[in-house]
């Protein structure tokens, strides 16, 4: 499951543009290639900041082309008083599924939390990407299925905010 | 559904101990008590840090107890190239439930989203926790029942970061 030919590293500026094709490209996996808002200049001071709050890892191909990306961040547990790692994107281009590229980009970013002492390492996924879900559960992570996720944004967002204004 | 007994304030280094008391009556009503590993020490150097990365806010009773709290931090959409902020505890205590704490609290966190150009504000809750769900669904949220969150923790992290490591 090992992929000799493929190795990761952490995300540099010249990364940039094949970084934003490849969120282009998992938000087109996952039907939502209309959300993308992100930018080559938003990815410049997001990841590259002097003190940066998102992070980048990248797996790099034999031909020095990107095969894979993962995009994470701290967050926190209350219960456990401790910071872990979220992982807000994992994506692996076409041509280099099958030889073990996400799962180097998972095991890179579970070095970085036993080396941190995070105690927790999480992200989501799309239920229906059955694929993704295989891998999750070879390498140990287990669903939490008990938990909901929900979210408030746009008209929605506005009117929680400002209960009183006129609609 | 408006509290005007309550009101809402960023959290205090002197809340701390009643913000660790509310961490627990939240933890066991989530049947997780056993979990929290969270001290007083660990909140001050978490939510009073110099550039603290975790933020607290409080209700305050008219008795000037603590009636409610959230705890949040920023998380980040690739998509939307932005940073978003994520409720990682709300709580209101029993006695002072039905009388829109909870959604006292929402509303001022949903300001800070708004005032800061955050488009979204997410959080997870327990699938059987209905009466939280019903609030949510109140004030606009939607369940992002296609996601499902994963997590890898304990021992499998050890040995997701450690592959080669003999068992």
């Amino acid at each position: 499951m090992t992929s000799p030919a493929v190795s990761v590293r952490t995300a540099r500026p010249a990364d940039v543009p094949e970084i934003l094709a490849m969120i282009r490209e998992l938000a087109e996996f996952e039907r939502a290639l209309d959300e993308v808002e992100a930018t080559e200049e938003h990815l410049h001071r997001t990841l590259f900041a002097d003190e940066p709050a998102v992070f980048g890892h990248v797996a790099v191909a034999a031909d020095g082309h990107l095969a894979g990306l993962a995009v994470w961040f701290l967050n926190y547990s209350t219960w456990q008083g401790s910071h872990g790692l979220y992982l807000e994107d994992l994506y692996v281009r076409p041509a280099h599924r099958g030889q073990g590229v996400g799962r180097l980009l998972l095991q890179t970013l579970a070095a970085v939390c036993v080396e941190r002492g995070y105690p927790r390492f999480e992200w989501w996924v799309l239920d229906w990407n059955e694929s993704a879900r295989r891998v999750y559960e070879t390498v140990g992570a287990e669903a939490l299925t008990e938990w909901v996720p929900y979210r408030v944004s746009g008209a929605a967002l506005l009117r929680l905010a400002r209960p009183d204004a006129p609609a």
